[in-house]
């Protein structure tokens, strides 16, 4: 199938081109750099060093001996994706390129505004842009499991069957997010069951677990590596707790550290997307997966980081800042994740066993750890309406030209 | 009290000033009066003859007596939001300042986008500027009925008890919209949901069903007349009704005629607001409102329609074009409204006798229906990516200077 991956430059849109062209099909991208962008706003780089997309590219012919097409530009850009759309004529297109991070919405006015603006409008762009140039495509969207919140029921796969006041239907999961990124998924949720209702499209809506891992099978050279962010804005907790760990810093799970989420490997979240994309819903079928394996406290991670930490020599301790977050710190937490079962997925990695790989990944990018020691903990509150001063106070002062502005992609050093 | 409008220039904005100022409220309002320029887009007027907002008010000083504060600006930009809420430091803000045609949002990608963009900024820029200029304000935010669709069980005020494989929670109602504009609403519903709760806010989430009428006890004066919408894109069906009845014209209640919608004459929702303005919620409290009296079929609109046309002395007949929109034209529709009734709500127009009142107002206005006769039958299509080129079909060349992108408030005629 020729697949269309728009963020193919990302955390899960680089290794799924990996995937999908080891797979035998053909990968096609899109990406217009942001998140490199948006990552040293915040001070921050990802702590695997990551090539330029054009060395990208090269290192795929190289080792996987595969083409990858790409096309440089904006979702914002209607004529842009038009554009695409109608060149490349995509079996299945999956939608990656959202601005993906909760804390980095809630930093002040302008980024709650931007991360909404940015990913609806970006959404909107490709349905439409489908049902003028290839109305059969199957669209799989991201999602997250943060859509639903941590309600007192059981998370449905996106419907359920309701009863109320005698009468009975199929309706949608009520969702209740966290932060304004979380609400623009939300939203986009609903603009892709609608576009897909009115125009007949076909429609796969993920709604992804955290992921963790810094490797896949395909990532066998150093210059296939994918993004791995550590920082407060931009990391998962698991991803800071062994940051922390390496880095010689306490462990910190916000607040009492029971929330619970789903998470899900990198390599299965790969595996699942493609199963997603190789089985596609019939034509007006807008459909749910709950994409995860197993749900986690945050303290267990902590646990479990502080742990293996242990078997590298590594002896950090472990601490609870305030939750800066609003959000329940103890709560049930039962989703259900049916769907992608029924199409044959079946979990192959193991929480420890990846864990240890991303430590021993970690110790190895040590040093670009250590250079942005100070972005770990968090500054960016919820309850403030403007975060951007305690941000702009650990900040050094940009070395040379600013970085923020350029439209050139930032090579993030080449070599570790 | 002291109470800023958004969207004070529009149908609902305006008699809100009036009414609130007679009660004996401070109103200050705020507009950029892009509908007057959209209504203008799709080539129509209002049937009412509309003043300058400046002969707005200096009518409402003259009729009334009262000074009507202003702020001509645009919610899309952040710095003039929070420069009139720290300047004016308002009780209540009423956000009515949204683009609110569905018709409209569906012409193309474009308009789309602007429909879901501007809507949630604006209330994004608001509940940020609340937050920091006047955090005690108590935020009511137009909504509308559509938000729910015409699900199979009664429709709940918001939320409703969840019982879901053996556990129960009290969790939103799901959102099941009908166009990019409805969605629209959703996604700020969301949005300030989730700012009051992060920010300990008070918020009335208003769930508005269709409004009618034309005129409410304060207007007393032909220069204080509200705009009213009659064309495909800006009417409401019963609006359409009375003025195709006025025309000559087919009465045309779209597909089988089944769909059944809330109504509220527009004396009655100015009741409304004003209750939700006098009565706040506490601090953290997100609070909705069903505001509507009774639901009509399209085809109890277009009888009794058709039954008043004949008191004077008009004959339409009825007929049904094919439904442009993607909708269940045959469905339960039982949504509860207890909320306001609990605050002292009580009907006081009867549908009819608002009906009788329209008809009297628009055939006095007949002139400025007649030139506009060519914009009341739908070129808009659910199922079309671009009804533009349908739309500028029947446009009539822009006579003189183009009326789009001019920045000045349009007069729209100030005499009928």
């Amino acid at each position: 199938m020729k697949v269309l991956i728009t963020g193919i430059d990302g955390y899960s849109g680089w290794p799924l081109a990996l995937h999908l062209l080891s797979r035998g099909h053909e990968v096609v991208g899109i990406d217009n750099f942001v998140t490199r962008k948006r990552v040293q706003e915040v001070g921050s780089w990802s702590a695997t060093p990551i090539p330029t997309f054009a060395r990208r590219q090269a290192a795929v012919k190289e080792v996987l001996g595969k083409d990858l097409g790409f096309h440089r530009g904006d979702l914002a850009r209607y004529d842009f994706v038009r554009d695409v759309l109608s060149t490349e004529r995509p079996d299945a297109i999956v939608h990656l390129a959202e601005q993906r991070s909760a804390p980095y919405s809630m930093i002040d006015v302008h980024h709650a505004v931007a991360t909404q603006v940015d990913n609806l409008t970006g959404t909107l762009h490709l349905v439409y842009a489908m049902r003028e140039c290839c109305p059969d495509a199957h669209l799989v969207k991201m999602g997250t499991m943060g859509e639903y919140g941590t309600p007192n029921v059981d998370i449905a796969e996106g419907f359920f069957e309701v009863e109320f006041r005698g009468r009975k239907d199929r309706m949608p999961f009520p969702r209740q997010a966290g932060s304004w990124y979380h609400w623009s998924k939300v939203f986009d949720s609903g603009d892709v069951m609608f576009a897909t209702k009115i125009w007949n499209l076909k429609s796969t809506d993920v709604m992804q677990g955290v992921i963790y891992g810094v490797r896949t099978p395909e990532i066998t050279d150093d210059r296939l590596l994918t993004r791995f962010d550590f920082d407060e804005t931009w990391g998962t907790a698991l991803n800071r707790f062994i940051a922390q760990a390496v880095l010689g810093l306490p462990i910190t799970p916000y607040g009492k550290g029971e929330q619970k989420r789903g998470f899900i490997a990198l390599e299965d979240s790969m595996q699942s997307l493609r199963i997603a994309v190789e089985n596609p819903p019939r034509a007006g079928d807008y459909r749910v997966f709950n994409q995860f394996d197993a749900y986690y406290s945050v303290n267990e991670l902590a646990e479990l980081a502080h742990r293996i930490a242990h078997d590298f020599g590594l002896t950090p301790t472990i601490e609870h800042p305030a939750d800066p977050r609003v959000e329940a710190e103890q709560h049930y937490y039962h989703p259900l994740h049916d769907n992608l079962l029924s199409l044959g997925y079946r979990r192959s990695r193991a929480l420890e066993d990846v864990m240890r790989e991303i430590f021993h990944d970690l110790i190895r990018f040590r040093r670009r750890l250590e250079a942005k020691k100070h972005v770990v903990l968090p500054t960016v509150q919820w309850r403030s309406a403007d975060s951007r001063p305690a941000l702009a106070a650990r900040l050094p002062p940009p070395p040379g030209p600013p970085p923020i502005g350029s439209n050139e992609p930032t090579p993030e050093g080449h070599t570790a």
